[in-house]
């Protein structure tokens, strides 16, 4: 299914191969203003060129919106908004299907769909697909009005320390390898008491969507996996007048928002494609062969994630709000 | 919404007061062999009794199928199992509007619906409703067969070492504090290629059910957090001619099922409800006041969920089969 | 699927075999005055001891309450609502198999699953499921404060004079025969505007839920099939300052609902069980045989659905609401 | 919500005004084979220059698919087909607040909407978004390989004579009037079974897509509302060795397909805009007023229809197939 949300709802269609790709929003409220300009900051963010070790392929991602739009203001009617693949390279997925590639869908993508040369492997897996997710993001932001959001990378490689990160990304790219990070989202100004019990607590639905970026390991609310060596006097929060007076659960108490920020942390793999030579599988000789996977591709692409887990986070609380 | 799945979908009802609790599963095959005895090993599994430290209020908890079993078969047709909540103790959840519990939802709740002394404060976020869910869990492992479920404890307050841990127990529960744990779901015998494209990959379903136990705080798929420390020649896992060679992933590579074991730790809190007190807001006096929380709690309750997180996992799983 | 509505949601449970028959009611708003005595007109409305040539089995029709109502009063969280089926009767299906009743889904259930003796040949398609779906109407009224619902059997048998009824329905009884009957129904009181644009039509809505009750054959709404035959001047309704001025629209314009009453017609076909000989095949034979269905069925079941159309009625409208 | 269907779903987008409109089809099976000319004859069928009184508006309306085909065949994920709106006229949708249109959407999407001048009463309620259905419609009939589709008008004006539809159709015209008529539609090649109990029985989901066509005032299966006026002797169908051998049912048993012809008729209002002037409330003047509606309309849209009533069938039975 291509889908996300009950109300406040999102549906992605295309592939990296597709002439178009782009996101219908189904259950934004009307009146709400909205230019193509809007979508630049964010879009931006993503973009290989904003980050050290990105790849060097130029994208021109140019939102248009094509319904639920009237005069400057949306309709409330659904809105759908396209990007062009002006960028497509046909690739030989054929080499995937004898080798396919470690860490990548190729695999249980071909024994799903049954060995076929499915050009799905490198289709609706493709990263590009976070790109119409980020434009709903910037509608959701905007239906979110007061709420701000703050994602960022808060290691590399196992390192927190930003000044190494350059020199740790340039070392990996000479040798072919790659690394990964871990991303820290921050989201204040919400409403006490969003979120379900049980089935559609907070942390449900923002997991359920944060997994759904590729390369995602793990989640973790508040004090994480530290909580559970913790004592219940250690990582309980106590109230203030203002409501917690830390903030070790998140955001989040019996899967309600609780007035604190809503704060989790996103662990990212390090970049499966790497040039450096990989022993491993062949398929087709039956035999393990060394595969050498070429293009240019991030050395960390844990860096251009932030603003994809903030818009996760802002589609999942557009539609709670 | 009460309910989970699309195919396979589960919808429970019932609070901790009410008279009964239950649940009614959609979407089981017909003609599989089902009868009351097969519940009793997991819902033993969850009782307090079954674990040191666990609260010593015996609780009796026989399933009644009410619907979907014809001579000792399912039908096809929905099934209802209900549960008698005998031990209801009418609780005064009032005083909990004046000072509520940290760690719990009840300033949450109760911001949300209004500060009236809503009963759902103590009935839709119970650690009851997990009952239920077991109960389906069983018929999903019977419609998942041949595929097997292992879930357990392997850290403690952080420690690893089992031996340690009663003594461990006893020393929280003189201290009146608590502890929390990691517990680690292991499943073997999975069809490759299971898990859809983007919003329902495994990790994205699977995240989903497990915050949707009460206390989760965290989860990871193999490697987790770790692996954003990792290099992507350390991360990758290569194949063989009988899948992946190791499980860095966990089982899952783009949101499908790759033929390893589908791998995951949760990390839960250590338990809220703590006798020794705890120094936290009054609102009706506004200010600062001491709650001591009286009953009998669990020590670690991360201890009963095991079976929980296997029934998730099942339930996730025989929807995606 | 069990299920119906989106946030006043409907799910349905049991068969006619089953110890026990239910619904769950999801999304029913807090603190709304419910108990066991405001069920009891609409189930007596149902009843076949109600009709003149009902079915004359006594059942004992009274509901349980399970969750979702604390101290009198709903609480927002799932309402699920027990019947008990007493009268269980275990007939010789197997029979229908080699002999498919004509009008049944008998045929049509066996080939779907395999001509297997499958009880939900008598099960789920069975007439006794309309109990829950009056059930839940009783609450959705009860959501819908200032709305009332109106309907009733406006022909038995092609015939629109209340006072032949009787005589036809003696004189089809003695014939070994059943008889049809139309139902209209009126609901007044309604806000304008209910209802979304394309999908989720008014129109489509009560419609869907109303092909969901056994024996239907078509609807129609205002002036139905015979604006089909009508003039654009003739049929459109004209607006005063209160509304429409007349309601050929049976109060609908888009979808929406346009401040006139809601007004559609029901056709119900005879009652397929007939005592009566009936030639047709028998597929054990493979020859033509003579069918004789025992057993006491209503002469024209279409009596007692005016309740359980009201109760469609109000299940959509309370989830549009 | 844009959406239909559980498995193959449809969710269209865009207004009469917007740039573009379309249409997101998910779960196709992958491996069809698709072009845009497949799309040329329905969409000629609906085209207003195909009937006798169509509006004489020439509209170019060719499908452009951006995702979900590779290579001339369907990749399984999700199907987008988009058109263009080159005939956007700026309507003066202002003086429709003033004076709503009877029969038209005007005043009950102006109540809903807070009486703003607001682009949706002339824009999601658009004849024009059927285009996407009919388009959806081809990529259903050709996932139903083997199933044909036939729906005709059987009545224009309460007249079964096609050869007195061209005189009639002339007539009205000349008095500024509209028709309405009846279509019936046959679906043969069925597999049995199809439906599911209750909730999702054929009829239901049938009528559900049916009545989202603008204009549908009644649709009946098989015997429809004669069946009303009938005795179960006469109304059943018995079995013979192939199946039903009357189609009294309309195909459909227990909400499942029984091998019969699905058959069933649609009712459509004659046209509510009409030339000739009519009296109706000027909500901005507080008095009864005289409106005449100018442009070119079709004196009976109902010949524009069956093809739309073949696409509704056809994502209908798609979705259960």
């Amino acid at each position: 299914m291509n889908t996300f949300g009950r109300i406040f709802r999102i549906s992605i269609f295309g592939e990296s191969h597709s002439p178009r790709i782009g996101v219908t929003i189904d259950g934004v409220p009307e009146g709400i203003e909205l230019e193509p300009a809007d979508f630049e900051e964010d879009i931006a963010r993503r973009s290989a060129s904003s980050v050290p070790g990105g790849s060097p392929r130029a994208e021109k991602d140019v939102p248009e919106i094509v319904s639920g739009l009237f005069d400057g203001h949306t309709t409330g009617a659904p809105l759908t908004i396209l990007f062009s693949n002006d960028d497509i390279c046909p690739q030989d997925y054929g080499q995937f299907d004898a080798i396919p590639r470690p860490g990548h869908a190729d695999y249980a993508a071909s024994v799903k769909w049954d060995w076929a040369n499915d050009p799905r492997g490198g289709g609706q897996f493709s990263g590009r697909m976070t790109l119409p997710v980020v434009a709903a993001g910037v509608v959701a932001k905007k239906v979110l009005e007061g709420i701000s959001f703050d994602a960022s990378v808060i290691e590399v490689g196992g390192c927190g320390n930003r000044l190494k990160w350059p020199e740790m990304i340039d070392r990996a790219r000479e040798e072919g390898d790659s690394l990964g990070g871990i991303v820290q989202c921050v989201v204040t100004g919400l409403p006490i008491g969003l979120g379900e019990p049980f089935w559609d607590s907070v942390e449900s639905l923002v997991s359920h969507a944060v997994f759904s970026i590729p390369g995602v390991r793990g989640i973790e609310f508040g004090d994480g996996f530290r909580s559970a060596a913790m004592k219940g006097s250690e990582h309980n929060d106590p109230f203030g007048p203002e409501g917690p007076l830390k903030n070790g659960s998140g955001g989040v108490n019996g899967g309600l928002t609780n007035g604190a920020p809503l704060s989790f942390k996103v662990a990212f793999k390090p970049t499966s494609s790497i040039s450096r030579p990989q022993k491993t599988y062949n398929f087709k000789t039956e035999k393990m062969d060394t595969l050498q996977i070429k293009g240019r591709h991030d050395v960390c692409f844990a860096l251009r994630t932030p603003v994809i887990v903030e818009a996760m986070a802002a589609i999942v609380l557009a539609d709670l709000v």
